[in-house]
């Protein structure tokens, strides 16, 4: 019997960090995704941008990022409280001691589950403020957000907090990690100012395309295949027939809601402008993904389907309304993750009878407006201390060689040089 | 006794899930491999061909193709009869029943491992008809193929149907996802016609090199790496010493069939064409991978070795041969998933004892007969009522901006505004 | 108790399966970062080195390598002796006897890990040689490297040879596999000379921008996931709380290490070149990987970042460095993998106390010398026998076309017709 407890604990285990894997492939995702939607001249920065958001998310969460988020003794149902670096794991007497308390898995695979969705939640940040911003103004919001915004709010849910205790229902994250990620996002956008070029003097909209399609579908199919480990191993536990199930149906789901949200968003775009926009159909994917993450177990595949087919059609008309709003999101992130990650929250209760309306909808706007108005804050002072816009001369040359001093596709595009 | 069984269930559920993700990421491998191999100006086609047909593969699967390709009851051993949508999953108590009948895996993860093998088989007719066929003729062909045609010749091995029956062998589908998914693709082109200026008017074939070979080959490692999901979790069950062996066993199978793959096909392009041809490389890694599909199991590290150099070789020539043939497919599809896929079938004999050359060929010839004949009235009746193939123009012009509205590299190729 | 040891071994075996995919994985890896990191003119060539050296390494290691690493009767502590092809797998008997020496996982799933690793070694080699060797000649090389002299070191320390009977430490390869790789590579580099132009008349270093920077970062993103397996499966076993505890820490530490790697080597470049220089980013996060390799277990998660940190300093001046002594490496390869290798080897007594500075430095020094050495004379062989460098004609025109007969961008770089 103990050995049976002991070898459950191990696929339990092996269960978290295979997930956790997944989960850390996605930075691999954003980052070309990202880098294939903006302009080539912009190409190097957003993945030095990428890559250095993962690193610092990782170092944050580990010097105090997790402890604040499920705290040992928290102070208060708002405030966590502050401590730094992780313990120890589980002992073995801990684990065979039994009853209800007992740990199931390692904590070090918990705390590694955990680090790569702090770095997904910051990697929507940067498509949304790409080719305009400067990088170590970028890097010195990473820090706070990942240290401080993103587990503060995360306390609140997955830690035992306030809107865990009022039965505010998030599986995976459409509220705490998309919509938190969006709502810094938009933060920052909206400080930051669109484009040059993008909104023209008579109120019409250019499109600036993507310089690299494939690399952009290849971001998509790579958050995807991440999803499964971000939705499958939010249900903790897989080592029995009922959690196995579970995790089985969590994989059904999100796939389904997926495949829904890109014929919605292919057929949305078909009507709206005639053409098989390849980009929103990655978006579509991208929203259904986003959209069943609040709750990817309790619907059937059916309803799983459809809950990602709405999230397509809502991205496309967000994406629109942005544009509108002159709210300039080169890669769509506040669509995606923003508006249908609410779209996810508010979906909950028509499947998972222990959600209401009332309870989501106050998680939602206390997510919403936490994270905005920190992340407003934290930029404000950005701003004000070393600026974070670089010039129009940079945007113009492009921010790789400003920023980088570098070209991400020197030969190609033709205009500094060969490098033969 | 009972947790054990309950544990058993949850790593046997695991095991397919983990597979299952593995397969998913091959429609990352199809969609990168075929965008490499096609020109610029049509790739942006080809990945929204690849994202579209793995929802709508997904989703007909879904409704109905699961239902047809493992029927609660069938009609008959040819006609397993239409049902639709998903049932529930297995009770803790059927599982702790015990005996032969007792499930031992999660039933929505044998759903996901299946529903990416339909993918993966609709994958294989994109990359055929590149650069001339109409998207959304190619997207109602897909709804047919994977809710009706690939379900039904399933049914007959997979299923418990006549093939089966028959003794009929075939582990992972070098023909029952393979060469199905070839025979489509090649009533496709045959309906379809060559590429505008493929082959010249005294029987010459031009070359049309691919625009993106890291794309390509990424492809190719992309799918290397799903492979070990394709065949490995193939084997059904992973949870006591044999079946732990068995698993080992095909995983190392399946590697070395695809080296032998990749180091035939070079020599042989060497001694044929006089250089280290890149592309059959990529396409001999393949060969080996297919190849050994029908059976990983039962080989030697050795024998599965010399069966993927069989196939490496062999697809060098059935793709020379092809454009003798003036059958113009774009990445060589119909040579690597169909010709060597028969050889799949056919070196089944050679190591497992229980198949004999007659069923194989009988299988072989069923599958083919099939998929081809149900395929061709498909295609017909397309290309009666929308058609199938763009226009002349649009095909000069690249079908993306016909299409799709946007280009995959717009600042790249230079002909058609930067995009600045 | 039969059946939970059966399951166990499940376990352990699914664990070693999964993890060996991981370390494949590596191989695109490699090939998208070289492919990234060198001229348009050269991609097609090195991608066709990756593809083939993956290949060579699975066929040579089956027939002969891993029975020189792990030999059955070895002749002596530095010589195994040699024999071929691989054994059967485990009986179930075996495994239940019980007792120290009983098999607890497939020897398969041991073969299909190792093999994986000293793909990795080879696939150090080719980018520190690129944009100037021939390629067949690269290849025999490989054949040597992979069948021979990797695994002779190999058994010194992992086959229980003389180096592991003193007490030298190295986990999961800083030196057995990314020193190893490096001094073979070292040896080609000094016999192979130079790209022309590189360094001026006048001693000035003239920098050779890589031609796509997302597919160089992809690479890195691919060489980072596949790293969990490679230190993660390093560990040898999951199945119990303790050894599933150290899986989980290894897991951590690595993604620490990297971490930390990615954050000193951009803060150094910013402090010596000015510029957030993505590609020492990148060369950050591997130095950081690289280093922790030889101790992932006992550091705690700041340790490891430390460790990191130190790698991701000492890979940029490293780097800096080897271009002052003339050393052309075009990716790096010999400062990431050879350098900072070193400094894993010598991190290794800081925290864990097994280990001594004396043991790790002739560990280091044989490993140098013996990989070095037997490289030397094998290339000057290869050199004697059929050359290793392309001519300069060859040089100039690119690789690609020479070796391969075909270019891996025809449509973008605009030198030799559209392929239209």
């Amino acid at each position: 019997m103990e050995d049976l407890t002991q070898l459950s604990y191990a696929l339990d285990t092996f269960y978290f960090l295979v997930s956790g894997a997944l989960v850390m492939w996605m930075a691999a995702g954003f980052a070309m995704l990202e880098a294939g939607l903006v302009r080539a001249k912009n190409t190097a920065e957003i993945l030095t941008k990428n890559v250095s958001l993962f690193a610092i998310a990782c170092i944050m969460y580990m010097l105090m990022g997790y402890n604040i988020m499920y705290p040992g003794d928290a102070v208060s149902s708002i405030w966590p409280g502050i401590s730094f670096l992780l313990g120890g794991d589980n002992t073995v007497e801990a684990v065979l001691a039994g009853g209800d308390d007992a740990p199931y898995y390692s904590g070090m695979a918990d705390f590694f589950f955990q680090v790569v969705f702090v770095a997904t939640a910051m990697s929507i940040v940067s498509g949304a403020v790409a080719e305009r911003m400067k990088l170590w103004s970028f890097l010195v919001f990473a820090v706070f957000m990942t240290g401080l915004i993103y587990p503060i709010q995360g306390y609140w849910k997955w830690g035992g907090g306030f809107l865990d205790a009022m039965g505010f229902q998030d599986f995976a994250g459409s509220g705490v990690v998309h919509l938190c990620g969006a709502a810094a996002a938009l933060a920052g956008v909206i400080l930051l100012g669109a484009r040059k070029g993008k909104y023209g003097p008579n109120g019409e909209v250019r499109a600036i395309p993507g310089a690299n399609m494939p690399l952009a579908t290849l971001g998509m199919f790579i958050l995807w295949l991440g999803w499964f480990g971000f939705n499958g191993g939010s249900e903790l536990k897989i080592s029995d027939v009922g959690e196995a199930n579970a995790v089985a149906m969590v994989f059904v789901n999100t796939n389904m809601a997926a495949a829904g949200g890109v014929i919605a968003a292919l057929l949305t775009a078909r009507l709206v402008f005639g053409k098989a926009d390849l980009t929103m159909a990655l978006n579509g994917a991208l929203a259904g993904l986003v959209a069943i993450t609040a709750e990817p177990l309790a619907p059937s595949a059916l309803w799983a389907t459809i809950v990602g087919v709405i999230g397509g059609i809502i991205v496309v008309f967000s994406i629109i309304t942005m544009d509108k709003l002159k709210i300039d999101d080169p890669v769509g992130a506040i669509s995606v993750h923003g508006v249908v990650g609410m779209w996810g929250l508010l979906a909950v209760p028509f499947s998972n009878g222990d959600a209401t309306f009332g309870t989501q909808i106050t998680g939602l706007v206390v997510i919403l407006a936490w994270t905005f108005a920190a992340s407003f804050i934290v930029w404000l002072v950005i701003k004000a201390v070393m600026g974070i816009r670089v010039s129009e001369e940079e945007e113009y040359e492009g921010v790789d060689i400003g920023e980088c001093g570098l070209e991400a596709y020197p030969e190609f595009t033709g205009s500094r040089g060969s490098g033969a």
